[in-house]
């Protein structure tokens, strides 16, 4: 038997899970997990079900959710495809290498398709896991050039998700407002909303936190203020200097991208205005 | 409005959700927070629904959501009654301070109505936050009448839950199986199942691990080996010896016990066989 | 044979420890824990040792070590009496609690000679554990007047330190100024510089974070910005609203404070401009 | 100026950091960073000490020292050699990925010069990084001849240190005696000691734990018992099946083994006893 993810979306109000749950049984589809919440301060309900059954009406069954639940509910149930990365980077190799890493040894549940570079370094490691590597140098092109570019190489894979392992170049409106949100994931460098901005881990040094971390969020227009989906943290002390700092960081910075990524694939994460809900 | 917690516990079957959530949306009760788990290996059902309406007919609700479940469904909407803690202890004040401050403060959700000591040392303390102390001394009575005077002592209180606060005594079959599972709660002084029996902090030491923790657990008769509900660690060196690591110890010890009884008392623990559900 | 502890902190220079060490030999101190730290960017040199022997000669030896370190050095060895600490509080228990009881059951390495606050709500507390407690309300003066009289207060019980637990008041530069850098020790509620400022567990919530934590400081006339001691955090997710927040920030906050004061107390923590050197 | 580390191991006396940093303040070594323990129940001495200076006549340096400390001490001054290692692997692809992905982004401080499998899964990794791999498996040869095969496939290879990234397969008293204590490092899937042996996710899930681990160690002839260099926890929880478990367990043991290695590189780590010292 088929299994897939049924997601729900709306204004909060009565009954709603009974609606759901009572429509799924009504098609013989065994509800095996599902989360629920909702929110005081807006009033949303969100809910994830993993479902268990034929799926051969699984338009008719969307339909009829709907129709029982209120004006603007989202309702959608996984096609079952396999989801398709294409992953952003300039000079670091850790979080790419993370994630070819996990992609090569089937702990990642989707395809590495395409990875885009700002600069040449990461194009070896690409290419020894056979994932094509395309280089749009920001020397090569006017900035917004460069970006345009970097959107078509994006587009023409048709990724799910694009995935921002530290790309260290700040994304125009433009290019942002051309994704729909939620498909676009960064890496930050820092426990957020501590050290926004660049050098992150120069700044935790010069201000002497006891703890650095690292921090997955989607993108928005406002710069490392997207809704956040991981973080993590590892203790320091006075030992570490900006560079001991970074390196350490980084062992950080590749698992909390690896967890939000993984988490994202398993539909588990709803945005929720600037926050979001992690099943 | 009133709020109330409905457990459910039941073989695994389809549709049980959308049974449950129906019978509650017809006496319009609102679900204001569900969590849901099966089992895999041996289909168990369990579900803590958070509701929120008119519960005068509680019992006729129960009824009827019990008779639209398996064979053997265990239903219960708590009676909002404020919950009873017995504590018993031995010599350590840690984790006995740790409840008394919580329960002075108005941060744990019950009230602690005595503390039973097999030595004095305790007494003033438990005093000095007005809880009745009643002692029965190790070396006054021979063991099993002691256990009796104890048993007697807690039963004397109504307690809903016994917590044995470093309680240093290891308790017989007789005494164990005179409380229902799920009653007694007990900290035990390391990340179980390492270091297993007395003196955890000595044998941490002696294998120089990097990690020590403690375990927060129902009590059974197999010593040490009750569902666990809770644990948490801390990292430690090769500079603690058995008495440094035993002090780094009781902070984790009072923090996991803590935790561990706030979560018994929003009903968010099912025990599953040895092991436990916890939402 | 008594132990001591020998604090040094001068520039950083060829040769230091040999020459203090020496000097230690020399007088046959032992020395049975050393750490040392020397800063790359502006090159101070810290060091703390713990020594065992007769120290009937203790200023001698003081003086022959600075006199063989670089002009400014700060050399001091601990007179072994035992630490006193002034609490200032407001309304909320816990991180108060927590002192209280470590000293109560021994685990403080220092008497709690005098509880301030300015509301009445912690005098009960304070004295069940036979620690005066003095009370200069927000309402009752002006807010200059109010703060002379803690002030006032404060010295007149002499203390080695002053623990702001919770102490609700932003001090002013004059109150700040008034004691020596190292003598005020804040617990601010929030893993800094996150969040700084007032109702963090708020922003927190709004930010939608999934760690939050709390930060043990030093005072300084920079609110919130004074050289941290110690941090900790705590995982959280979306069904945490600010109370619930806070209620789970509060655990940290308390472990977070003791931590730092309890380093403070073992003389392991050096200032090094807006940092601090922790051993 | 060049760096060395000196790393001093002998029974506890009185004065010996005075002789040792006495003896580099005359032959013009800058002690830049320098850690010390000693131990209470056994009195052994050990030091690491960070030197700049002039290391030309080293040799005699070391003789100095040595003549200065009591009988029997160990004394070493790194040659500033790159290290090699040998990784010993079966199937899962996790610990030796992290490992290359480290040495090939420039982050791990050695070379890994070999790759050796009991199963040709991960031959195309290692040669994706141009490692040589060499498989010996365990189907073609009998035990002891195979084991044979793969201590000369080390000893060819004359490396520093053999890291065990999940080879499955128990290594005999007469290979483990083959090479000094401090040589072979194993990382163990499992928080040691709980858990020992074979299938430890599987265990962890029969037994309900809310927090798995791993555990980086030294290899003894006691399986499991050697000294432990690093260990490392998440938290779980009754979701998890044993798939999920090790699924997130492989995580921690790539960091906890990744700490451990680097700490070893950094001559961090003494052996003391069947426990370690890690600087």
């Amino acid at each position: 038997m088929e299994k897939r993810i049924l997601l729900t979306e709306c204004a909060d109000a009565t009954g709603l899970i009974a609606k759901i749950t009572d429509t799924c049984f009504n098609h013989r589809l065994n509800v095996i997990r599902q989360d629920q919440f909702a929110s005081h301060e807006d009033a949303k309900f969100f809910m994830r079900s993993v479902l268990e059954g034929d799926f051969s009406e699984s338009e008719k069954i969307i339909a009829e959710i709907r129709s029982r639940l209120p004006e603007g509910a989202r309702v959608s149930l996984d096609d079952g495809h396999r989801r398709r990365l294409c992953v952003l980077v300039t000079r670091e190799a850790h979080c790419l290498g993370e994630l070819l890493m996990k992609a090569y040894s089937g702990a990642l549940n989707a395809d590495i398709v395409k990875v885009i570079g700002n600069h040449e370094d990461l194009r070896a490691l690409s290419e020894k896991f056979n994932v094509p590597f395309e280089c749009y140098e920001n020397a090569d092109y006017p900035r917004e050039e460069q970006e345009v570019k970097v959107m078509e190489a994006i587009d023409a894979c048709s990724p799910d998700y694009v995935i921002l392992a530290k790309y260290m170049r700040i994304l125009s409106p433009k290019f942002i407002r051309h994704y729909p949100l939620g498909k676009l994931i960064n890496i930050h460098h820092s426990f957020l909303p501590a050290f926004m901005g660049a050098k992150p881990y120069y700044q935790a040094f010069t201000r002497g936190v006891k703890i650095i971390g690292a921090t997955a969020h989607f993108v928005t227009d406002n710069l490392d203020e997207g809704p956040i989906i991981e973080q993590d943290v590892i203790k320091v002390n006075h030992r570490y200097d900006p560079d001991t700092l970074a390196k350490a960081g980084h062992d950080v910075e590749q698992m909390v991208l690896l967890r939000a990524v993984n988490k994202v694939l398993d539909d588990k994460v709803f945005i929720h205005g600037n926050k979001t809900v992690v099943f």
